[in-house]
C-alpha cells in the first residue's frame, strides 16, 4: 500500500498498537478508496436506497428491497410530532439562539431518552422477551400476559408501545401494521410480532374492562424493527434517525421565521414562583 | 373540534396568545390526525421514500421520484468517513461512557460545524454566488474566477468542495457527478452546477500550474443540493442527516465491542506536556 | 405590578394556565428585580462565593462558609484528568471543528454518563444505602459488607469510588479525606462517611488478600457530597460543574494551538479494519 | 518513570509520534501524580478557590485573591434568568425526557450561542477594539463613538452589552460595576473599561435623544472579563460555567417536580398551523 502513488498516509506498520486501538468492520479506507462492509461507495451510490444504507451500516449486510421498504416506512412514520414535543420545541428554541443547524439538531436529538424516544426500544425488548418465552414452549396467551406484567412492573402504567396522551387512536399505527401484514403475506417477515401486538392490545383491553389502549407509533415501529431483527437499543437509534428529519425541518423553519432567544411561552408570561419570600442576604 | 368524541385537548380558543407563540406550516395535528404539509401521515407511510419525506418536511412539497433519487444519492454518499473523523471518533468514545445511543449521536452530530460539516454549505453558497453573477450577465469564466477569489479570501487555502487531505481523488465525487449528468440529460435538473464545478476544477488547476485539486464529497453533494434548489444552510442539515447514519453505526458497533471510558489513544500513551515545571502552591 | 412604570410584561392574570405551566422556587423575576430563593441578586453578588451560589441554587438555602469551602474543595479537585479522558478528548476535537466554545463544552459534558461521570453519583448512593442500614440498627461492619456486596452485584468488578486504572493511589483522595476530617473535628460535618469509606477500603482489601484498592476521586468527592447532604443524582451534576472547567480549558487551549478536524490519532494512522473483504454491489 | 513501582503506563518512548499528537500545558500526569500548570492537585485542593482554579486552568497562572473575587462576582451574577430563557427551558424539558442530568445540562449549554450567550464575548471584543483605538492615540470620545458605530453595523440594533427586553435596568449591572470601581480604587484593575462603558451609555443615550439604554448583565460581566484580561471567546466560556449552575438547578428541580415529556406550553395548547390545507397523496 505504501507505494510511490499513494500519499504518505495509512501506514499501520509504523504504529501497530495505535492502529489497533480503533477497530471497525464498517468502513475500510485507503487513499482513493472507501468501502462499506466490503462494498465500494461509488457502487453503492445511486444503487441502494437510504434505508438499505442504514441497514448495511448498522447490520452489516444489504437487505432485500422489500425489507428495506418496510424499514423505510418506519423511518418515514416517526419524523415529527409537532412543536409540543420536547425534541421539536428544543430544536426551534435553539434555532433562535445563534447556533448552527447542526447544534440545534444535536440539542434536540439528545433528549430522545428513555421517556421521549426510548419507548420504541422498550417495546422491542418487551416483544423479544415474549417471543423468547413462546420459543421456549409457553403458550402465546401466557407469554403475552407475562410480558405485560413485566412491563407494567418495570415501566409503571405507561406500557411502552400502547396508548397516547393526545391521540385516541394513533393514525400512524394501523397503517404500519397493515404494511407488516402485507410483508408477512409476501414472506418478507414472519408476522409473529404483528400477531403479538394484537394479542397485547386484547390483553390490555381485557384488563381495562374493554377500554382499548391502542398501539401507538412506538409500538408500531417496534413491530417493524422486531420483525426485521433489529436489536432493541438499535431501534432507538433508528427512531433518532427518523426524528432527526422533523428536528431539522422545524429548526430550519424557525430560522426562516426569525425570533431571538425564543422561550417556551409568549413574552408576556413568566412562570409561577413558589419559593421563599424576599429576604436579605446576611451582611448585605 | 371540541366534540364529545375528542379528548380535552387542542382548544386554541382557550389561550389565543399562547397558541400563537409557536407557528408552523409543517405539521397539523388533531386527536387522531397528523398531516404533514397537508398530507395525512397514514397516506405518506409506505408510499413516499425517506428522501421524499426529507424534501417534503424541509421544502414543503413532494419532489418527483427522480429528484428524490438524486437527493438520496447525496444522503447515501456522505454517511461516514471512519473513526479518524472527529464526529465518528466522538460517537465511538461517547458510546463507552455509559450514555444512550441518542446521546452519543448528539455529541457527535454537534461538531459538524463550519470546519467539519460546513464545507457543503459553504460550497452551495459559493456556487450560488457564481450563478447569481452569471444570471446577471457575467461570462461563466469570469464568474467562476471571481467566485474562487471570493472563496479563497473568505476561507483561506481550503476552498470548500475541493481537495482532500486523505484522498488524491475522492471516490465519491465522480459517481455523484455522473448521476447529476444523467439527471440533467433526463431534464430532472439543469446541470448548470455540474458544469460549474468542472469549470472550477479547471480554474483551480490553472492556478496551481496544472495540479488538479479535484472535487470532494462536500463539493459533489453541494452540486446535487444546488441543482435541487436547497438553500446553503439547509445543505448542512442534509449532511447532518447523512452523517448521522455513520455516527449511529459506529456508536452501535462500539457498544458491541465493549470498552469503558475509551480515550483517543491506546492506554499506554499519554500526551506531551509542555507546561510549567513543578512548583509549590503558595502557602502549601 | 402592572403599573405605569413597568414595561408590558409579567402579567400572569392574562394567561393563568400558561403562567402555571412552569413553576420554580429558584428564581423570582419582575422588571428590574431578580431574586434567587428570596435573595436579591445584587445583594448576593460580591458577598457569596461561587460554591455558596451553587448550594443556594440547587439546595435552596445558603450554606455556612465552612460548608461551602468543603464543597469548593470537591469542585476544585475534579476539574480535569487530561486529554485521554473521553470528555476532554471530545472537547479538544470539537474545538477543531469550527463550533463555538459552548458547543465544544456541550459535546464533552454530554458524555459524563454512568461510566465516565456517574461513579460519584453511584458512590453517594452506595454510602447512603449503607448509612440507612446502620441507622436501622445494623452494625457498621455488616452494613459495609452488605453495601459492598450490593455494589459488586450491580456494577461488577468496578466498585464505584475505589480503584483507578491509572493511579495506584489517586493523589486527590487523601487530601479530600483530610479536609473532611478537619471539617468533622470542627463540627461542620459528622464525619460518618469518612469513617465509612475507610471501613470500605479495609473490607475491600480483606476480600483481595490485603491488596488495597484505594479511594479514588469519585469516592472522595462522594464523601464530601454525602457529608454535606447532596442527593446522589445531584452529585453527578456537581461533578459536571467541576469537570466543565477542564473541558473549557482544554477546548480553549486547542483553539489556540490550531488544528482542523483533529481526529483521535495522528494523521498517518487509521484503524484496524476487520470487516468483509471487497465485494461487488449486486447490479453494479 | 518506567520503574518497578509504576504500573505499565505512560511510556512515551513506545510511541513517540502518537504521544505527540495531543499536547497540553494544562495538566501533567504520572501514576500517582497530577499537576495543573505545575501545581500538584493535592496542594491546590482546599487552598485555592473555584474562581482561582478557573483562572489557573484557562490562563495558566494563579490570580491574586482580589482578582479571583472579581471573577467570582461575574460567575455568580450570570447563573440564571429563569425558565423563559431558552437555555433554562431546554434544561427543564430535557429533564422530563428520561436522560441524565449531564445530558439535560449539555442540551442547554449547547444553545449559549451568538445570540443567547455570545453577547458577553461580543461586548469584550467591542471594548477591546475601543481600547486599541485609544491606545493608538484616538481620544476616548471618538474611539467610543467609532466602536459603537462598528457594533451597530455588525450586530444591528442590539448593541451587545446594553439594553434588556425585560429589565428597564438590569439589577445585576450596577452592583458589578460598583465592584469594579472598588477593585480599581484598590489597584486590582485599571478601571478603564468601567469608564468606557459609562461613556458608551452616555453616547448611546445621546443618540437616542436622552433615552438611556443601560448596561446589562452581559455588558457588566464583560467589563470584569476585560479588566481581568480574559480574551473575548474565553469570556463566552466563563458565561457558560456560570449559566451551568442555573441550568443544573432547574434541571434538578424539574426532576423533583416530575412530569413526562413536558413541552413548552400547557397540554391543552398546540401551535398555530399555517401550512397547506388537507390534500391527498398522489396514488393513495
Amino acid at each position: 500500500m505504501t507505494t510511490p502513488d499513494t500519499p504518505p498516509a495509512a501506514n499501520p506498520a509504523a504504529n501497530p498498537a495505535a492502529s489497533d486501538w480503533w477497530r471497525s468492520a464498517i468502513i475500510e479506507m485507503r487513499p482513493g478508496m472507501i468501502r462499506f462492509r466490503g462494498y465500494a461507495i461509488e457502487e453503492l451510490i445511486g444503487r441502494v436506497s437510504f434505508a438499505q444504507m442504514v441497514w448495511l451500516m448498522t447490520r452489516g449486510e444489504l437487505p432485500s428491497e422489500a425489507q428495506a421498504r418496510l424499514l423505510e416506512a418506519a423511518l418515514v412514520a416517526a419524523v415529527d410530532h409537532g412543536p409540543q414535543a420536547p425534541s421539536i420545541a428544543i430544536a426551534r428554541m435553539a434555532a433562535t439562539c445563534g447556533v448552527g443547524l447542526n447544534n440545534a439538531m444535536a440539542s434536540a436529538l439528545n433528549v430522545l431518552g428513555d421517556v421521549h424516544g426510548g419507548a420504541g426500544e422498550q417495546a422491542v425488548a418487551m416483544y423479544g422477551a415474549i417471543a423468547a418465552r413462546i420459543d421456549g414452549g409457553m403458550p402465546q396467551a401466557a407469554a403475552v400476559a407475562g410480558g405485560l406484567d413485566e412491563a407494567i412492573e418495570r415501566y409503571g402504567k405507561f406500557v411502552p408501545g400502547f396508548g397516547h396522551r393526545f391521540h385516541p387512536v394513533d393514525p400512524r399505527a394501523p397503517r404500519l401494521l397493515a404494511l407488516v401484514d402485507e410483508a408477512a403475506r409476501d414472506g418478507v417477515v414472519s408476522g409473529r410480532f404483528a400477531a403479538m401486538v394484537r394479542a397485547l392490545e386484547d390483553e390490555l383491553a381485557a384488563r381495562k374492562k374493554g377500554r382499548r389502549i391502542p398501539l401507538n407509533i412506538d409500538g408500531a415501529t417496534a413491530v417493524i424493527h422486531a420483525e426485521l431483527g433489529f436489536p432493541a437499543p438499535l431501534a432507538r437509534g433508528l427512531f433518532c434517525l427518523s426524528r432527526s428529519v422533523g428536528i431539522l425541518a422545524h429548526a430550519w423553519e424557525q430560522t426562516q421565521q426569525g425570533g431571538r432567544n425564543k422561550g417556551p411561552l409568549p413574552r408576556d408570561l413568566l412562570w409561577t414562583y413558589d419559593g421563599p419570600a424576599a429576604r436579605p442576604v446576611p451582611g448585605a
